[in-house]
Order: structure tokens, then C-alpha cells, then sequence
């Protein structure tokens, strides 16, 4: 038998519940027992409930587990959850209140005021916010949550710049992957040829959620970060990977070396704990002049890792350059299972 | 024996010279007699000497047109240019020298002091800057250009703003066709499923063109209009169409109706004179909360209308907005035309 | 009042819906006054009831039209429908039963032996069929189809070939649009850098309906045509266009010049009736060696024209091509349109 | 110092070359130690001549090496060749006369009659015609091809049947990838939302060739097989993997539960040798009805394994089946790997 702790998975058929099952084939500290999906899934076999997107297999073991009812009865104690919001909002709280270590990729408790939004490189010491929780306080339940997939590769950017010259404006467009949307998500004939200046909520996400992620813990609560930020969201023809025009201004004059040099050495918790799925380099700068692309780059450090490029001057703001993330990876079961192994180093998965 | 004015066209095998072939079809004012493209194009009827990458067919008296040598002789006096700039460079010049009215599309002599960058909604009262051209001293002829199709698009949407409200800053990210780099130009594997966040000597283009568009005619030159400016380009799977994700701030206040208002209501000397080629409409603010997209949108206006959308509040800046306008037509074939169209209206083409 | 027959379209909102609204714009016979779709659209205007995804604009009169509920009660004699085989096999009777000519682009009644399946050039002859039809001697009303999308580009290219030189065997391989498989239709992740070589019966429909297409009216049914017929069919990243990589083998000698003059030379009823939405030419051969192309060719005779190129040898059977028709066009709406059409030129729709 | 085998790659810096340089990073027997490209890559480090296109980083030691004169002076014994067909030609000879084994991914020596034309798999008993060569008897020098990239995952998915049924006629449409024409090579207008029908030459190629693999070694010549072969090509929007739609006659009745036997079982030389590039399964037939998709499958056995699906009854033919392959991996460079390591283990490389 097995010494990995048992997890399980809200949503497990989705594109992000996939990603989810690929990256926890062989973790060295978890272990999938335990799978849910909607009610049309319930009872058969994972290899013929879900459509399986990605381009390695299913993990054999896992292709034979029968699907479970969500309820909390019979789930284990941590469980990852890839619901749509709507359905998060309701289904969440329940494994919370029935004592489950909640690690959400969902939008629905985000933006709650005890729920920690977390990346681990950025704002692990959010994560007691969980101790202000009611669950907790009950069941010893409790729900983190990590940023959109739009939010995440963009402040992972700004996280080494803010520390060390302070930001006080950001401006950020995107160009997102259609994996974003979950599948069948984006129909085809809306991105063949074709960009869509509109992805629903997107925009707010990401700048609400990017000064939650860059603001202190005071007592039982987050103090937004006060930069100025907005964000335009567009969808594109890609399949994987979100890559942003951003401008900044800063506080403090930088050169644009101390930039670079502030991406390239950025270290944070995650590698300092040596977490299973941290990547060696959270930040990585491109030299490249065309670089980074989402075809070429998008797999950096095992999805892992955002990369940076063509940092230059800009005429309205201070300096301007572009972030790719792996948007479901890093963006989504990435940024979970890097929350839950923080969690676990820092003993909140008993 | 036909009416209309002889003109010819310098580099039309390529796309934008395709492009004009197939806007003067039928022009009421001018007609195709002379096609000059690289030698080896030379002495072959251009059915055989162009790779035609146009859904309509060649017009049939073109195609029968076997392709000239590139030098003045023989030519006739309106030339349209559609050659790329490091040969525009040095042909341009000689055909001006030789007593022709040179239109161009090229980026070769946008920014030269004494020649007129124009978009005949925007600043038709540039042209008089022909005047002080040494061509038209010695042999009449000049030099007239539009911008690159990443400028003109975002001009037409800022003109009214600028007339209205005065333009304090502008951002503008875009996101370009893949025919704005001609044939062959992009490479198929580097953008299927990709995004390519750098576009040679774009972003400087775009940034100083607007700059020249909105400047002011001063005795002998153009005072650039003063307001900051920073471009980022991406290119992205797309066929025709440059969209734009933009921000601007403004002098004075503005409600978003009166915004909408200054774009829907601008029309400016070509809807006055009826230029032949002008759009009813320069800029359609689009009501839909995810448009303009490029494979609906773009050929709003037969491809001179740039069409507007989502309006809303920046946190950054004042607004944003997406701005988006055919790259070929309104972006380059089409611009050159309306010049054209324009100076004839002023007595300059005889 | 306008003296044109009303004429009113099941299934209005999706995408072959759009294009019966697109094609019946300025329709000189028919005018589209009744539009019903599924039963949340009913009551609401069609403009806000329908995501219309077609580049030419919502003609200002339909756009304002309210959706009817899908009932023959209030609906005009003529009725075009683009439903879903499910739903169409129920809803179709009840409209012919009421009294409706039925001209119907789906499946559900294509095979049924007292139904006849047309292309106004190939088997006009099948349509008395129809006096056979209960609902014909009850109440009047009758339906009359037209085939499947991927079927009637290739009907259309064997059909003059048939005629002159007999066929014995066809093999045909599709690589299918994927507005075929309507809004929202596939996924964009399922066709994003990909192949799917799987279309859902599609290769049953092509193989059965081209050979009741080119069978012959024997009293009251059709014998089908002989010839052994074998499809393999693909979905592409392509809008619109449906190419197809044919083989045949003949049962007198041609030469391929005869070959290539049977298809030119080939016109039909529909062209000697000059009936209003038939092309000039209904099969045409490009000579190109790298044509017919759907970026290229799709439009060809507006969308009703086959093209048809690469003619040679084959070392199986006995001569290979390709053929491309548009899907949604000739091989949808304009296919029904044009069924109407000959039914009011023969004296069916009173 | 290393022990293992010094090799060169001409035409280093291509898809192919790049792809060579991929698959002999951590290679256990060889070693790239010289590189050769065209002229204006001379001397510079391999790292700044080549336009990088893969997703994995160059490999460090190859990213310092300097690029080579293509001479044979100072090159290896064991060279790749992934030049151009019309380069190849007069390159290849030059280097096995001068005493190396070239193995060559290029189609210039592949019909010549004292080459070998081997898929390790299929037909490794044709390399003794190595010893006819002249450039063998003078300076034991020699070359060996492989295929084609159409042709190779297509005869792949053949022998296994051949041998056990025995074919009588092929029918194979492909639908290929953009990297099997190079890099630039197709142009993203030509293929972005289109099918292009023809590729210059290959269906010649795929049928010849896959008849010189299919044949037999007669004393100093090769007997192609007897069946009769058609191929159609088609180019589609996708990055790597070739798909095929393919028909057959064989000579034998068979089940399809013993086709799909025929494919699963097959296991060769390369297998029973455990050479390093083997995959364990050359063929591997799909189940799912939508399979194999080049999204999802081309990676199969590290892109090595021939993928099929989709096998079913054709009309005209006895059998139909989807084919899939890897063509920069097992249609290019991963075939010349696979036949350099038979060669090694059949003494031919000293």
C-alpha cells in the first residue's frame, strides 16, 4: 500500500482535471483515489467518462477508477477541485464544511475576503487567512484558491519588480489560449482566422485578483496592492499558452539590466522547499528578440515556468515587455498542486 | 480610347500591388496600362508572372498586361508603389525625378520632411507639403504616402477624439494578419498555434506615423502632434485584418456616449468630395460586447471603414477601446487609392 | 405588398438558417416572412435571437422579424428547413402533413423511398416522386431534399462524366469544413493544428445518397445507380469549402481533354430554366496545378459552382482529381434554394 | 574522451537537421561532432546560423560547435545527410566517395538502382546492395536512404499485411503537415484556413518508393512489388504528422480482427535487435472512432510508432483505415537514425 496521501478531484473530466490527473501521475506525495465529475459520468470507469485531450496517456490506474458522486461521503481529505464557477460556488463549501483541504482552481471563493489566492513564489504568507475561516474553525475543512490562468503568468512577472522598485501602474494585454475555455469551450468556427476581444469576466479577474495577490495579510484580512492596473483579454488561433503585452511604471528608476536581473534570479519559498512541482527558475528572461512564443516556449520549465522577453522602453508608461504562461499548467492545475504541496510543507495536510 | 487617367503600379505582383489591381477594377477615374514588378517578372504577361492570391479573379485586361521594366520610361504619370521599402528607397525618387506623381505605399519616404504622410480623413491639408518637394520644382513630380497598415486604423479611431477631446497618451497593442507581411512572408510554422510578439521596426513606425498624421503643416514642415505614444506588436493566425487592443487619456472630459458620437458622426473631405473609394463611414462604432473580430468584421466599408468596439473605462489610462481595420485595403492598397482619389480632386494628378 | 411568395425557414438561427437568410436577401421569387427556431428564441426578435456569424450583415427587415413557434399553424406555404436529423424526422411531416412544401436541407427524409433527393442539374426527373407522398394526396403539401454537404460537390462532378462515359467505381476522400458541422459545432481544440478523420455517418450519407442521386425514377422509387462507391471522410481547420481527393473508373475510354470538356461543357435544367440562383457554369475546371484551393476557389460562381482540378491518371482505378464545393452554399442553403426554384419553375409551389 | 561514434549532419540547420540534432542528443552510440549548412552559415556556432524551431532547448555542446565547410575533408566517417534534393545530388556522392557512410534522409539517391531505400522494419535485408556501389569497392564509402515522408508511415502500416495477406492494390490520400516542406517552406497565407491539393513530386515518390520497400533484393538489383499504387497529396493546417486516409485489396480473405492482429504483433529486426530508436510497437492500431488524430497521436512511441485506426469495409477495395506518422521523426530524421543503428549492428559502420 501506498505511504502518498489520498487526493481527489472535483471536475475531473474538464480540460483543467485532465492536466490535473497527467501532473499527478507519479507524485512523490500525492496520490488520486478519488474522481468526480456531473452526474452523467457518475459510476463509470474515468477512461470512458472523460474525453481525453492531452498527448500522453492515461495514467493506467487512474483510467480504471469509477467515477464518484461530488458529494463529500467517501472523498479523501484533499481535494483538488476544476468546476465551473457557478457549480464551485455551491459544491465547494461543502467539502470545506465536511472537513476537506479545498484546494480550488475555481473563480467562485477567490475573491472571498478569508480565502487565501495564492501563488506560492508570490504570497505564501496568505495562506493563514485559512485560520479566520469558518469551516476550519467547524471541520478543520478549509478552501485556497489559486489566480485565473491570465492572472497568474502576469503577476509572477511583476512579483520580482514590485519587490524591488514598487509598481504603480501596470497595463496588460492578452492573447489567450483556447484551452482557457475549457472544452468543447471555444467553438471553431469563432478562432479560426480570427481574434475575439472579449472573454467573460476575464478583465476584472485580473486586476482585481492581481492586487489581491500583491497585497498584505493584516489581521484577518488582505490589503489590496494600490497600483493602478488594467487589462484588455483577448482570445487567439493557439491551443496552450497565454502571452501578454505589459507596461509598467515603476517607483524607483530602474536600469533595464536590474530588470532582467530581477526576473532571472527571482527564488521564492517553493524553491527554497524544494515543492516537487516547483520549477527550478519561476522567471525566466529570453534574450531571443521574437521570443516568447507559445509554440516554442510554452513549456518552459515543464509548464512551469513564465517567461519574459523583449523588455524595452515605453513612451506612456516606464517599460514595456512580454509574459507567456502555460495556461493550464501554471495557470490552473499547476498553480493548485503547487498551493497543496506548500500546504503540506507547511503542515496543513495533517 | 477610355477617359480615365493612365496609371501604373510599381511592385504589382506582390499583395498590395494584387490588392490595387483589384480595387481598380472598374475605377471610375483611373485604369491600369502599365505593371512593373522584379526582373524576372519582366516581359511575361502578369497572369503568368504573379502568384494571385485574391478569392475574385484577375481582372482579364490585366492579366494580358506583360509586365514592364522598372524605370520611368514608358511609364505613365500616376504611379501607385507597392514595393518594399529598401527598393522604394531608390525607385521612388526616380519616378518623382521623372515628373510623376508617386503614391506610396512604401515606408521609405513616410518620414522624409518634405513628403506628406496622409490619410485624407486626417490631414488632407498636408499635402500642400508637395510644394517644397525638389521633384516638383524641376520636373512636377512628387511623392505621396500613406502609413502602414498598424497606424492607419488606429489614426482613423483617434482622429475624432483628438478633434473632440485632445489626446493626452496612447497605448495601442496589436495583434496583426499575417498579409500585412506580403507573400511569402510568414512562414506557416511559425504561426500556426502561435502568437509572435515582434514585428521588425513596427512599433517605431506606428509610434512616430500617428505622431506625423496629427501633427500640424508649418511653413515647410509637419510639427509632430505632442500627445505620449507607445506601440507593442504581436502577430497572430489571422489572413486580413489588424486588430488593436487601445488606451488613451484625454484632455478634457468625455461621457462614453459623446466618444461613440465622435466616431459614428466623423466624416471628414473624402465623404464631402465622394471620393469614389471613400467609406460612407470612416469609423462604426460596433455595438456587440465581442466585436469587431477580424473574420466578421473586416470588410466593413469594402475594407475602408475601421470599425470600433468595446468602449470602457481604463484604470490606467482614461479608456479603452478595440480598434480594427483591413491591413490590405484601408491599410495599404485602399489608403494609396484615396490619396490618390484626393489629390485628383485637388487638381495635382492634371 | 410585395408579390413574391412568402416563404419561411425551420431552424433559422444556425448557421445554414443564416444562410438562407443571406441567399434570400433580394430573392426575386421568395420573401422571408416566418422564421422559427428552437423554443427559446421564440417571441424574440431574429437579430437578438441568433449568433450570426456570416460577414454580410442581418438584412435590416429579417433582423426585426420575430421567431415563430416551430409549428405549422401561422407558417406560409413554402418552408425551407435546416433542422437536425432528430428533430426534423418529427418536425417535417408535421409540416407537410399541414399542407407545406417542405424543402429540406437535413438528413431525416433524405433515403426515405417516396422522398426525392435532388440536385436540380443531376435528377430533376426524381421529383414527381413526390405525387407518391401521403401527405401530397392528403393535404397537398410534399418535401422534396437536397444532400448532404459532402455529397453534392461530388454528384456534381461525376454526374457529366457519368452521362458520357458510365461510371464503375468512385473513391472519394473528404477533408471537410467545419462549418459542416454548424455553430458551435467542433471544437476549437478538436481542429486547432489537427486532422479528425471521423465525420458521424457521414461516409454511410455520401455513399447511399450518391448513388439514389444518379438512380433512376422507375414508377414509384428509384433504382439506384450501380456503380460501387466507397468514402472516407476528414474534418480540416477550414471554414467553409469541403475538398475532396477523387478516383473513378469509367466504363468507355476518355481522354482527359474529353474528361475536362465534359465538365465544362455541362449544363442542365436549371441553366436552360435560368433560374435565379443557378450558376452560369455548374462545374467548372481550373487549370492551375495546385487548385481548386478553399481559400481561393470556395466562392466560385457565388458559392455554387464546383470546381474541379489536378485530372490524371490513376494506377488503381482509372483517373484521379479534386474536387471542391462550398458546403454551406451549394451544398446547403443554395442547394435547397435551388430545389425551390425548380419546384416553382415546374409548378409545385402553385 | 567519449567512446562512441563520431557523426556529422549536412544541412544542419533545416527541420531535419535540427530534428537530427534533437534525436542524437544522449544518443548511446553516436555523437554529433561536425556540422555542415550552406555558406553563409560557415564558421558561425551552430547556435546562431540556425533558425531554432523545436520546443526543446539546443543541446548545449551542439549549440557551441562551429559550422563546418561541406566538404568531406575534416568530416566524420558517419554522416546524416537532410540536404535538398537537388544539393544532395551532387553532395552525397562526394562524401561516400570519399570513404563515408552517408544516410541520407533526401530523395536525390533513393531511386537509384545500387542504393538501398530501407525502413529497418520492412526491408533491412535490402543493405547488402551496398556492396555494389562503387563508392563501396573504391573507398568503402557508401549510402543508404530512407524514404519519403508520405511513404514511410504508409508502408509501415503495410508490411505487416503484405506478409501476411498479400497486397494487390493501395489507394493512400494523404493530408500532410506543414514541416515536411521545411523551414520557411509553406507560407502562412497559403495554408491558413485551406487545403492545398499537390506537393511537387510526392505522389510520384510515395508510389515508386513504396514499391522499391515492398520489393525484393535480386542479386544486384531490387524487384519492386506488384501491386498497383495511387497517391493523392494533400497539404493541411497542421505542424507534424502525416494523416492518410488509405484503401486496399488483398490477395487473401481476411478478418478485420486479424488485420488489426497483423498490425499490433508485428515485430522486426529493430525490435529483436533492442537497437536504440526502436519503438517497442512500429504499428499500434487505435481503437477510439475518431483516431488516430495528429493532436493527440503523433508522438506516439516518441513519434517512432505508426499509428492506424479507424479500419473498416470499403466498397470498392476490400479495406479502408486511417494512417498517422510522425514526419519529421519517423518520416525523416528518426528514419535515418533507425537505419545508421541497424547499420552499426550489422558491422557496416567499422
Amino acid at each position: 500500500m501506498s505511504n502518498k496521501l489520498s487526493v481527489g478531484i472535483l471536475g475531473a473530466t474538464g480540460i483543467v482535471g485532465q492536466r490535473f490527473i497527467q501532473l499527478l501521475e507519479n507524485h512523490p506525495w500525492f496520490e488520486v483515489t478519488w474522481l468526480a465529475a456531473s452526474d452523467r459520468s457518475e459510476g463509470r470507469p474515468y477512461a470512458e467518462a472523460a474525453r481525453w485531450r492531452l498527448k500522453t496517456a492515461i495514467p493506467e490506474r487512474v483510467a480504471q477508477l469509477k467515477v464518484s458522486p461530488a458529494t463529500p461521503k467517501g472523498a479523501p481529505k484533499i481535494i483538488f477541485a476544476a468546476l465551473d464557477a457557478s457549480i464551485a460556488k455551491e459544491m465547494e463549501p461543502q467539502f470545506a464544511a465536511a472537513g476537506c483541504a479545498v484546494v480550488s482552481n475555481s473563480s467562485a471563493l477567490r475573491m472571498q475576503s478569508d480565502v487565501p489566492l495564492v501563488i506560492p513564489e508570490v504570497n505564501g504568507d496568505h495562506i493563514p487567512l485559512i485560520e479566520t475561516q469558518a469551516w476550519r474553525k467547524s471541520s478543520g475543512g478549509f478552501a485556497v484558491t489559486n489566480p485565473n490562468c491570465s492572472a497568474i503568468g502576469l503577476v509572477l512577472a511583476l512579483t520580482p519588480l514590485h519587490q524591488r522598485f514598487g509598481l504603480e501602474a501596470v497595463m496588460a494585454v492578452t492573447m489567450q489560449a483556447v484551452s482557457g475555455a475549457g472544452y468543447p469551450g471555444v467553438a471553431s468556427l469563432d478562432i479560426l482566422g480570427n481574434v475575439i476581444p472579449y472573454i467573460a469576466n476575464e478583465e476584472e479577474k485580473m486586476e482585481e485578483e492581481t492586487q489581491k495577490l500583491l497585497g498584505k495579510l493584516n489581521g484577518n484580512g488582505i490589503i489590496p496592492a494600490a497600483f493602478a492596473m488594467s487589462a484588455q483579454c483577448n482570445r487567439v488561433a493557439v491551443e496552450d499558452g497565454h502571452t501578454e503585452s505589459v507596461s509598467i511604471r515603476l517607483q524607483k528608476k530602474a536600469q533595464p539590466e536590474e530588470i532582467i536581473a530581477a526576473w532571472n534570479d527571482f527564488r521564492a519559498e517553493p524553491q527554497r522547499l524544494r515543492l516537487p512541482s516547483a520549477p527550478e527558475q519561476p522567471v525566466m528572461y529570453l534574450q531571443g528578440i521574437d521570443r516568447p512564443q507559445p509554440r516554442l516556449d510554452v513549456d518552459c520549465g515543464a509548464g512551469m515556468t513564465t517567461s519574459v522577453g523583449r523588455l524595452r522602453k515605453c513612451n506612456v508608461l516606464d517599460w514595456k515587455f512580454t509574459v507567456l504562461s502555460h495556461n493550464t499548467i501554471r495557470g490552473a492545475a499547476g498553480a493548485a498542486l503547487l498551493n497543496a504541496e506548500l500546504l503540506k510543507a507547511k503542515g496543513y495536510l495533517g
